[in-house]
């Protein structure tokens, strides 16, 4: 039997109207490093869906976008506050420290893998603020959907804005699935993001149907000074830009950029959903976007790769809880097996 | 009228062969981060180009490539020889110095945009080999072929890469244009290479058919230790690695990339040769590859602008010295007219 | 009432002994930067000292030493194990992360202000060690005495160096206090370092007499490449280094740093005595070097304030703890009359 | 024959004045990092000295000072104009990179050790600025008095601010031998900085006296914003700082600084006197300050050298050419001495 790859939304390959969109932008002379009419288009759309006066950059990758963003909000002695198990902490090998020549991430304690602004407050309690000793608090990264999976409601995020401003610190989304969060909230992408006091958002596009495509947007024109350079020395400013900013004007045009995100975000819940009936299955976090965090009957598991699904484990949820991921591209026949083989392995414990 | 824009092989899209490749790839879930068959096939198949048991990583800019490469060769502390018009010293905003954690560059005067031997061998007599006071000789970085459309022969290499033994550098070549060279040199990718000494090549394809993908080549293994954890912290790991490495497959099968490079060459030939009968036009540097640095009477250049084509001018050539680039889609007609413009506006002085 | 300040040892001065060893080595010409026959005498002494055939370099500042030190043991892409607690974690405002490029420090939790070998094994299996999206266990820094004024015994610090030798760390020990915990410990530097499976020290004089001089001692030749590079180019580097040597010379002679050292750590067990029989005191820690982390009765603390005595409040032992330090200089006066003070305050209650 | 150490400024010791002043700081507790009476003091000092309200900061080493300063003008990003012998180029192991977190150190050519405003403006003329490709011009450094030993004029200084005005960028003044530069212009230190536009000086004393101490002085405020944290994360703040403020208080009491000084260049004066009379003897720059670059017929300087003399080549001049430096501490009779050895061995040719 033929299973299905759940490892991650990365493994799944690019929206055709993505791919056209990249094939028709191949033709003919444009003038480089984004000075083409697509990039400007881009920004435009971008401008447009967020409704307001933004900036925005494009790169190719999250860590990138994350880590470019980070060093205009943060000076070498800053620190970043952020969830211990954010992308940004751990998944980047140090590109925000190396981004910002050297700045400390800190990490906050929370519940289901979203900061709160209580325990936000509490680590700035520590006193660090103007004395020369420690590394001065300049940030906090949130991102949104977390890596677990949840989503955080406008108003907890401008609870953590309401600290941030009271500090003097820069808030920053990593957004590489705030299309999946947007359509749990059910709420436009402003009241996510500016209107609650973000300050930057890496908007991702790659784990959505794009190759490689990821958006830095600011909403507070202050930080954009250096940025083309930073951008430019770290070496992601592409010089036939066309080709990214054609990934993104395919993403954004007609809701594509929604409708990947809500198809990822169904299959995730008709998943958990077959999985829920399942005797022994319990879940870790609530399910808001398109990750699941289950915990599995050992005979599941076995029969389940047995049967050739593909997922990884999750060792903060146990020895027996593993990471699901839907996508864009995952067919609901995807879905029905995996439950369907689930469910047989079950009986038979 | 219509003009033909002349200003880089960067404006240029990308060929037919590589957007097929990219929708090709564009199905089905494969593993990520290059864990992928396509990835694996890439490096092999470079293996047998080079005809040699190299190492590769791909990534998406050439200004990545270079500084990744030369941050595996250098310390913090360390000096990168190099051109004053090369790449890695005046265009890319620092990335060398980025990347390195702080490296010097040093450059060497030469002629035909070309280091030589003698003047390397000039430089590292200066004396701060093992001198704390001083950051301390550690590699080399040619350009092939040069910024000035120049390029080195293998014996000049394999004098270079001489030098750079006896004093214990890495020998690192720029090859954002390396296919251009083999093709005027004759020679093998191997001949222009590790046979002469190079340690790390900068292997180019965007320039010359891709649409953002280069790769990193390490003749000597050792050079490698911790290179991974490098390009993951600059952002350069591309998650959806498929997508680059769909590029150099296609770049590479039936000698895409050679035939690209043939075709800009033969369009510089032709653009070349007539500009060379125009009376008052005069050439900075010999043309061996897809860039000619030419002067123009002024009335030749005001009528070429006038009639559309685009180019950027050469201010280290002198006021009425422009420089102009042909691609792989460069068009013979966009030649022609390009030559018959200028010699229509030369008639009129 | 005249009080006494307990805020740390860095508010006491400087040994006469070595304010006459600067004195006389301020006359007369000497070849710069380490060339000085003073400086050689002093890696001799340390040589001596410690029976092994080390590196010294000599700096001035505790942050210099360790920053400097780690850089040599991690790369920019690099984690350094290390206590919550400790100096490189917290009190030298991101001085390691900018030495090293941009490594991680990941803090490891354990009792009495000391790593174990336990959970730095358990960090370890996180399994980040060879996985491109992490940073890379590279070392682990302990401080000795410990910030809470405890004290390694060598089988400890052994079973920490091997947890390291099995996962590739080099082991760094920040010797601040390295004086008062041998005393404490009876045993000799070498037990207490290289026989234990010590890297790298950071040797304090400053804290305990010096003016402002420390030495980094490196137990393995090969972590000394490229140091005096790092140390240059940091501008730690003195160019009329006879001035570091001459308190080091000092320092090391007569056994003057284990006299220093006794007496400081004499008078925070006289202290620790007299504070222990007061009623409603407790202590936080175990007093083993010249630190005390006490709980003061509000009345006490207020009084103690009320009579001049100058100390930090300790907020991590709660609100009525605070940190009281010794010194080589402390006299014993200053014990006495701040534990009269205590106990007069103590009977108002 | 016992000869004279001329090999450089810093073979000298240091003044009996601030040896002493050493010794009286080393009694008793005071607070650390800068927060004890002396520190306070010298900042006001400075300020009378300089007749403004300039904020200074005390470090240990002039690659400190001048590595610090530059890093708090000049972005990651950014580039340096300097000379190409000045101390931050070629003898700082990288320093300014490491303390910018990579800017560029672009070289303007001058005469006489210099920069001068002209060449500073074609430099300028290059087109980088709010170009991405390039590093962005940020700030200039010039040496006062310079690395030939000459000296900038007020005009020539003005003249240069003026371009730094006009294209945005800071101006700092490497003050190593800042003192000795004052001396020979008959001006005020106002005159010599903040009337003539610059903005930052590393005020040495280490050269002039000083067993190492330098002052970080900005004459901008909004410099000065996060300069602490700089100085704290790079090693460079004392926690016994008195001991870096009680050099600079003797250094500035009863105008040590400026007798210091005159000393030595009534020295270099003298010296150069002397040697102009010999025949062959040709001097590379004007003498100054207390610097001479003479080259000497080889029997001098072989003969010299076998008396006992120590002075360093300068490859810069020619084979035959050496670097003499005098100071606070030359003795006349090493002077008389020096001639009259010069002028035996001229005889013998």
């Amino acid at each position: 039997m033929k299973g299905w790859n759940f490892c991650s939304d990365n493994v799944a390959g690019a929206s055709p109207e993505i791919l056209d969109a990249l094939t028709r932008a191949g033709d003919g002379s444009v003038m480089p490093y984004g000075a083409d009419p697509l990039t400007a288009k881009v920004e435009q759309q971008l401008r447009e869906i967020f409704e307001t006066d933004l900036t925005a950059y494009l790169v190719a990758t999250g860590t990138a976008a994350n880590s470019l963003a980070l060093s205009a909000m943060c000076p070498p002695y800053g620190v970043v506050y952020c969830h211990p198990d954010s992308h940004v902490n751990v998944d980047e090998c140090g590109a925000p420290e190396f981004y910002t020549g050297g700045a400390k991430l800190v990490t906050v304690d929370s519940t289901d893998g979203k900061l709160d602004a209580a325990s936000l407050e509490t680590a700035l309690g520590a006193g660090w603020a103007g004395v020369e000793h420690h590394s001065q608090p300049s940030a906090v990264s949130l991102t949104q959907a977390s890596e677990a999976g949840t989503v955080y409601k406008p108003d907890s995020i401008a609870a953590i804005s309401a600290v941030c401003q009271a500090h003097g610190l820069g808030l920053h989304v990593d957004g590489a699935r705030f299309a999946n969060a947007i359509l749990t909230l059910g709420c436009s992408p402003a009241e996510a993001s500016w209107r609650v006091g973000v300050d930057a958002l890496s908007f991702g596009a790659t784990k959505n149907g794009a190759l490689a495509a990821e958006a830095v947007i600011f909403f507070r024109p202050e930080l954009t000074d250096g940025f083309r350079f930073r951008r430019k020395r770290a070496g992601h400013l592409f010089s036939k830009m066309r080709f990214l900013s054609a990934q993104f004007d395919a993403y954004l045009r007609d809701d594509l950029w929604l409708a990947n995100a809500r198809h990822a975000n169904e299959m995730a819940a008709r998943l958990a959903a077959g999985l829920a009936e399942i005797k022994g299955v319990t879940f870790l976090y609530p399910v808001e976007a398109n990750e699941l965090f289950v915990t599995l009957p050992e005979a599941v598991r076995d029969g389940l790769e047995a049967d050739g699904f593909m997922f990884y484990p999750w060792a903060a949820g146990g020895p027996q809880c593993v990471r699901l991921v839907t996508a864009f591209d995952t067919p609901l026949e995807a879905v029905t097996s995996f439950v369907d083989s689930a469910r047989r392995h079950a009986a038979t414990v």
